[in-house]
């Protein structure tokens, strides 16, 4: 086998950088994508790093993101904000709101800032955690861009794996932070599997009849099952509600899929609370609870088999300093993808690791 | 098989509020406590109504519960208060959390109330109902209050089935109202299954070496599983850093088990999130599209064998309005030991419908 190729975290945001500059956002706009896409590639959300460059270029092409948006404060309270991204690029509103939660929070305490005609933003937690740098508790909720599942007993498509993140700031631990759809399986390891030709084990998707589905390449015969049953449902219907309806965003059978479609707007809805730990108490002793529970938690008697129990969060973070100390891994695959990106665009290829 | 006993709502609430204020509750709060444990039988959820009446009044007897708490503000914001419950029944602590939040989130468009020195409060629902009178969103999270959990591969019982719930308004159609333990049974279903003789399915619980566990006689070997593993771990861990940690209330092993132990402080913490339609847009345009959304989904094509779609609050809508129009049914056991309570404190037994 090959040796596997890396790549610097700068050099593969300087990469997307130069292509979205020259696809046409303005600098400014082009580096905060670049840059949220390659902390998601760091932290191991490889589903919504690089991988997402030709898709993202494809939309802006097609005019189904505006590349020079007006993204802007359409109505306000001391403790909310509900943002027009003017269809921009989902990273520059969610970016936006996440900032202007954490300003509003550290007035009012916590605050909550949704957003309609926002577009894909990448990982959930990326925007959780814009508030840990202020000491301040990340959540975050979005409408998905694509439906994969049912209501329960149903067959229509009409509910995304619409995903929820929360990232609570610690002492002396690595923060924690949670982030995950509300299917037991993300829609990217379905295809993952058919990919490589595995199975996908029982209780990741049923066919239409409700029994097991675990030929991935029959994934169009069937759907995603939510966490918990009915309850995941629940799940994925309140995070659409209030991600979605509540902004005036799509949701329901008017979400778009972005992988088929490429030019309608999409009208994502996207939403980020912020909470002030200072509010409730001294910030110190908050983080140093915190760290409490979490090495309780890591100490726990183990299941036989079992090396180690993680941290929501921890096998993130210790990508993210892995990668940073000796670059990140790029399948070739991939990196022929942005080799050809290159190539169309007539930019410089991305810079790998000797 | 004997007629089943039936109870109206008033009767029950009336028998209650007797039963508190025999045991020293102030004539106000045996009022508040025994109505929204009636409200909570109406709308079925039965672990939570009169069952739950001895076990108060044992941690009433016992020091356990302060009957005269000063419930107070000791931290506020614009958009947020930490409650301090002075130990009091957590149905005062709530109540006054959700209608503290109402009254924020009403001029800051959002406003989130946490409390410590809580104790056990009912369902998750009834306090993220109290918004919907208010034409608002409610988000209640609580750390449970005893631990079922072990973390994620661990076999120490460290997390709660910390509860999720969320009451959203509709317009026409009834509110949405998702009510949620993070793991895939409640442990009151365990008990239920071991008191009629009946196996588990296989998922509800495993044993220490991480098999099933499907003879509910056997449930003090093993654990409750979280919702789509993993992530069911990270959601009551969460739950319990923002309703517990953020608070100063108990959480992780300082949790204890309030049916074991009636004599001790237990340091409940819970949150409410409220959260106003109408800051974020036109409120009936808000509801209308609830409706829409409420709609599609329940007439998604069906799964063979599947007679109707459900949404979250639905069955307890029925049941509420059932109850309502002719009475709640009373089980035999819970109304010989509410006859017991009568006798012991001297009222009036609880009064059923001839």
């Amino acid at each position: 086998m090959a040796q596997p190729i890396r790549v610097r975290f700068e050099a593969l945001r300087d990469f997307m950088d130069r292509a979205f500059r020259r696809a046409g956002l303005p600098d400014a706009d082009a580096r905060t994508v670049a840059t949220l896409m390659a902390e998601a590639e760091l932290q191991g959300s490889d589903g919504h790093g690089a991988i997402r460059l030709a898709p993202y270029l494809k939309r802006i092409r097609e005019g189904g993101v505006n590349k020079t948006p007006d993204i802007r404060v359409e109505r306000e309270k001391p403790a909310m904000a509900l943002l027009n991204g003017d269809n921009g690029m989902g990273h520059l509103v969610m970016k936006r709101a996440a900032e202007l939660a954490v300003a509003k929070a550290r007035t009012a305490g916590v605050a909550w800032v949704g957003a309609h005609l926002s577009n894909h933003a990448g990982p959930a937690s990326l925007y959780a955690r814009m508030c840990l740098p202020h000491d301040m508790i990340g959540l975050y909720l979005a409408v998905g861009n694509a439906n994969h599942l049912p209501p329960w007993g149903g067959l229509t498509m009409l509910l995304s794996t619409n995903p929820i993140a929360c990232a609570i700031p610690a002492g002396e631990e690595p923060p924690v932070v949670l982030d995950m759809a509300t299917t037991v399986a993300a829609y990217g390891k379905v295809k993952a599997r058919a990919q490589r030709g595995e199975a996908m084990p029982e209780g990741w998707m049923v066919d239409r009849a409700g029994k097991p589905l675990t030929d991935p390449k029959r994934a169009d015969e069937g759907f995603l099952l939510p966490i918990g049953g009915y309850k995941g449902y629940g799940l994925a219907l309140v995070i659409g509600l209030l991600a979605g309806t509540l902004n005036g965003a799509a949701m329901g059978k008017d979400v778009i899929d972005f992988n088929a479609d490429f030019h309608s707007v999409g009208n994502t809805g996207q939403a980020i609370l912020a909470i002030d730990p200072a509010a409730f108490g001294d910030l110190d002793e908050f983080k140093a609870a915190v760290d409490v529970v979490v090495r309780d938690l890591r100490a726990s008697e183990r299941m036989p088999g079992v090396e180690r129990i993680w941290l929501p969060g921890e096998q993130s973070h210790e990508k993210r300093q892995a990668s940073l100390a000796r670059g990140m891994p790029l399948p070739p695959q991939l990196k022929a993808t942005l080799d050809n990106i290159a190539a169309d665009l007539g930019i410089a290829p991305v810079e790998v690791i000797a």
